[in-house]
């Protein structure tokens, strides 16, 4: 089972401006800026009591943030769940029917092992599951 | 500011089919079901830690969640923010530039005072805040 909602993913076209936004918005600065080249994605985190929102830019027009934004524009990206193993789970889901984008985890941003479920067998949502990396 | 998320809010056409598929996701059943009348939806909440997820499925065609399916189809619909002082922060935000879509609170599911924030000024993401009833 999931522990609790680790982040939420907002794609947006100008980091730095959606940074002003945010931080007028959620009544806190954002503490971390971080890229993931393998995903060219540019990130930017903000604290949100135990759960944070995840800015996303994209840093290259293959990023499948780019592609997020030329077909939906900007908005809520992804729901991302906290996971103490991330194994366990991927084959528990697998189990119940799930589809996994990427069935190895990677290495995502913020020190995190990733995976996204399909959002064909998620109500549309497109969801993560994350473990801290020890 | 914002305490934490207290809730996401999914947008679905079958409720029922929809809680066995999240029940297999998240790991633990919908604990509350209720209807909110006057926005025409029916809702379903699970507890993951700390935040909740809301499923949302419209009763009637003029509910906004049926404009939203029409428009966008199944998918994450809003981000719900837990505020301690909802009027201090309509204020706050209000200077800030942000645009309320109601800035009088109304009574919305689960005992919660809450208003809606324009998504033409938060990066395409529909914001909601909520303020427990006591």
């Amino acid at each position: 089972m999931v522990n609790k909602i680790e982040h939420i993913g907002i794609a947006v076209k100008n980091i730095e401006e959606s940074n002003i936004l945010f931080e007028k918005l959620l009544g806190v600065p954002s503490y971390k800026s971080e890229e993931v080249q393998s995903e060219g994605v540019l990130t930017s985190f903000f604290q949100t009591g135990t759960n944070k929102i995840e800015l996303l830019m994209a840093t290259n027009p293959e990023s499948p943030i780019a592609k997020f934004l030329e077909k939906k524009g900007e908005g809520i990206h992804h729901i991302a769940f906290d996971v103490d193993d991330i194994s366990a789970e991927i084959e528990r889901l697998k189990s119940e029917g799930f589809v996994l984008i990427n069935e190895v985890p990677k290495k995502g941003a913020d020190n995190k092992w990733v995976v996204f479920l399909h959002p064909k067998n998620t109500n549309g949502v497109l969801v993560e599951l994350c473990q801290e990396i020890k």
